[in-house]
């Protein structure tokens, strides 16, 4: 994409009361806008990102069998009437609003209560066990205070999973399948390294759930890591001598951290099949509870995250595997034949299918080199007057900073 | 796909109280399940085929050069109020929320001013434009009644596409080119006969807006078409002379039908940009107001449209540029031979990259094939033990019920 199209434009400051990092560089960079607090825009470059970010996930959801679909933000009472989950003393996080006459509904805070609602109409046998089926889906959260960016929204979006099987020995296979397409998201991602397998507390019928838990500095929570096995212990749960046992790790050995939650994965039992009368007939013709489990992941979380992690003073820096753009080619200075050539270079690269942000605009080369680096495409190309004479290009890390001298065919070989 | 994995069920009857032909239908064959009346899941096979109209309307959206983001669903009532439209008397479908402190938010039933807000930040000058953005988002209409199926939501998908101009004329341009979009949109979704270009009323800063209207008897509306041309007439101008003039029709040749709206386009001019003050400097340097307008098509509504139109006694009938799938596989009987080259030719089949579901349960053939016929495939193929002595494959087209026979070869080269 030129540039010069890109309606969005770099600004030096991001409005005074946006206090966390990765907003203020996602509003200076023009990836996102505020429309208050908790609640963010997408715009053009954010969207991309985003974009990169949910198909990982997509890609991975799929190839562990589960189906997508969509479900609604707006919720009668009825079935969280059932659980007891539609009362704001149980979930203090609900957003409310009423039809005309007056019927009042809730924006889904979270989907167990209608998806288990959905599978009443199509489980009904054993042989229809198990099943898995996830969304890419806004998510509504009426938190007293969001000051944390894209990382803690009031309105945001949620891959949400939930899984449905016999009983506990299947939902078990299921749980550690899941977790092992979790742990394949993060690397993908770029953080997998940095990303913990967090014993955490769970519900009535699991001791724990577990977290996903990435080092960062900007996180909300505190755990102790195992940096050997990449299993860790959030705080909530430190004090129980069990989780030792559960986890096998050394209490001792232990360090202790600021993290951010990026995944959970959760048994929830016969929680709701109970409640809401999700069953089936077993083998033997007798009815049973499905057996349930849920596994979220906040892609804009998960962004909000790469960009306080991986951010320099410069601005952000994004892996290539979630960057808008892979290449962002810029011309220094305005000479005519640095553009002619710069425009020729870009329409190869397009050509080569290589995704490449193109500054084509009529500005000085610094101010370029400036926006280049706060918007953190994972390679500059520069084409300046020194590539007419040499025909090399300029190729630069932006993660590294180190500087490369490549030939057009070198790039285009890439 | 095996459908024996696909987790929803077809189901005999839709819910009582569902009386439009698009979701008992769309229930019937598990492709939607509703939440209330206005506000429809979609399940695996709904979800595909509204991401197929989906992705076919982004690629129009894209070659316009329009650039895609994501607003959000919270409004606060500060941008609205500039413009008269946070009023419920204003707009009469407003779904309304509170924040924590008891600030009221509005769920956003349309966009416009959210999006001029976010351009203030961008357009500065008579160089940033012309230039154009949408999204897919789900907007919040707090209708009185809701009766129409995926036809007419309160909570709904809604492509909506806004433009930025300098004055009338660059508008006028880019109208001209959105609405040659919609056209290329309307053909790829197989309406692109039954749909005419509509004169309906305007607003303050244009006499007509134009609908896009599908002559379809379950539409809510009236208009007067013209064959020859493809150009109509709503209702509510047509007792305005003037209208004749603008369209350079022929009021006594035209004929009424029933039409759905798939598609607006409507030019909004200074409205909001004057209240919301979103100015740019002209080449003398002088602020002027942005000349705006917008374009919307709901994805939803397009689909529902495509069921009401093409759907027979039997079923569904899918174009196949958005069908869950082009190809129905079904397996008569099970005989173990039978299921076994089915199998092979279901393998065979993904490896050509033909989307397609395989009907491998353990049912009757009877059953399958009325399934087959209620979720409208565009193509089905019968592997029967008829198919072991001779080699050929029955082909049948769901909207023609042509059956050809066709040879395992002839069938993958297709």
């Amino acid at each position: 994409m030129r540039q010069s199209q890109l309606f969005t434009k770099t600004r030096r400051d991001a409005p005074s009361d946006e206090v966390s990092k990765n907003a203020q560089l996602l509003i200076r960079a023009g990836f996102v806008h505020k429309e208050m607090a908790g609640v963010y825009d997408y715009l053009p470059l954010g969207h991309r990102t985003l974009q990169k970010i949910i198909q990982i996930i997509r890609e991975e959801m799929n190839a562990l069998g589960a189906q997508e679909l969509s479900l609604t933000a707006l919720q009668d009472a009825a079935a969280w009437t059932k659980t007891g989950r539609f009362d704001d003393e149980v979930i203090d996080v609900w957003f409310k609003t009423a039809l005309k006459n007056d019927t009042v509904l809730g924006l889904a805070p979270t989907h167990e209560e209608p998806l288990t609602n959905v599978m009443r109409d199509h489980i009904n046998s054993y042989k229809d066990l198990p099943c898995s089926a996830y969304q890419f889906q806004t998510k509504f959260r009426n938190e007293l205070r969001a000051k944390s960016g894209i990382m803690r929204g009031r309105e945001f979006l949620m891959k949400d999973l939930y899984s449905f099987s016999k009983d506990a020995e299947e939902h078990d296979t299921f749980y550690a399948a899941a977790k092992e397409a979790y742990k394949k998201v993060f690397i993908r991602l770029g953080i997998g390294d940095k990303t913990y397998f967090t014993y955490a507390s769970g519900g009535s019928f699991s001791k724990y759930s577990h977290e996903f838990q990435t080092v960062c500095d900007a996180g909300e929570d505190l755990i102790y890591i195992d940096e050997a096995t990449g299993v860790a212990v959030n705080e909530e749960v430190y004090n129980d001598a069990e989780v030792f046992v559960a986890s096998g790790l050394d209490k001792e050995a232990l360090v202790q951290v600021k993290a951010a939650e990026v995944g959970n994965i959760f048994t929830l039992g016969e929680k709701f099949s109970e409640a809401l009368e999700l069953t089936y007939m077993n083998a033997e013709g007798k009815p049973q509870n499905v057996f349930m489990g849920s596994y979220g992941i906040g892609p804009g979380r998960v962004m909000g995250v790469l960009v306080e992690l991986l951010s320099d003073e410069k601005g952000m820096v994004w892996p290539e595997s979630v960057a808008p753009f892979a290449y962002h080619l810029v011309s220094a200075g305005n000479d005519e034949a640095v553009t002619e050539y710069a425009d020729a270079l870009y329409a190869d690269l397009i050509q080569a299918g290589k995704e490449t942000l193109y500054d084509d605009r009529d500005a000085r080369a610094g101010e370029k080199f400036a926006d280049s680096d706060l918007m953190g495409m994972p390679w500059r190309v520069v084409v300046g007057k020194n590539t007419l004479a040499t025909g090399e290009l300029e190729l630069v890390n932006r993660a590294t900073g180190e500087v490369e001298k490549v030939t057009r065919e070198a790039l285009l070989a890439r």
